[in-house]
């Protein structure tokens, strides 16, 4: 189950310290030492997978609550008002550690961080074509 | 189940047009029409919540597995390397329509677009403390 090259498995084994704030028999949530804002929490499952797409549908069904659980919790703890939850899949998307990990970052009003993207607008018609691109898949 | 005045409940029930690349008994996906990259998707439970911290468990447990679906449709529609999956929860989050959405943000290698954050450091001993606010909790 536990990969021995994986640095989530090690923190989740305990031969890397880590500042643990919740576990189960599924999962364990770890403060982010690079953090967002305070508070900013990593949720990893048990089982090493690499990413969210390779990962079986019953450890995401069963982690899902667990996120929110755990939401709740680090918003309580830290007195937020809010908070973002972000999983990057892949190189191309900016993962580093390739063993599933759930971001909470939590927000308050005004903290002025930026936590999000540059929106961009479609070309006229081209909304309509890339739907019909995904829809053929 | 729906609320009259929530733009997604009209776009489920097709009173305001959209996109749609994805729909099952649960779950109808669209195109956001302010991308950041082209193919960026919104994943809506048709069961009205405010947002994540307020959506029943089995309602969550039901659209990870989902989510993991449309992502892999989305991929392989628009040719994508990766993807972001993000949640907003709470104005302070920059969560700007309430009802739950999951953003799928397909990536390519070298796209030059950045969905993130700054990233910060914790002052000295603060992690520790932080994580035992938590953990109180």
């Amino acid at each position: 189950m536990a990969k021995t090259d994986c640095i989530f498995c090690k923190i989740i084994d305990g031969s890397i310290s880590s500042e643990k704030i919740y576990e189960d028999d599924d999962v364990t949530a770890i403060l982010d030492i690079s953090p967002v804002t305070p508070g900013h929490t990593l949720v990893i499952p048990k089982t090493h997978s690499k990413d969210f797409m390779s990962t079986e549908a019953d450890v995401l069904a069963r982690l899902a609550p667990t996120v929110q659980k755990i939401a709740k919790q680090v918003v309580k703890g830290v007195k937020a008002d809010g908070f973002a939850l972000v999983v990057f899949n892949g190189p191309a998307a900016g993962q580093d550690v390739f063993h599933l990990h759930i971001h909470i970052i939590p927000r308050k009003m005004g903290d002025g961080v930026r936590v999000g993207w540059p929106k961009a607008q479609y070309e006229p018609g081209q909304i309509a074509k890339v739907a019909e691109q995904i829809r053929k898949k």
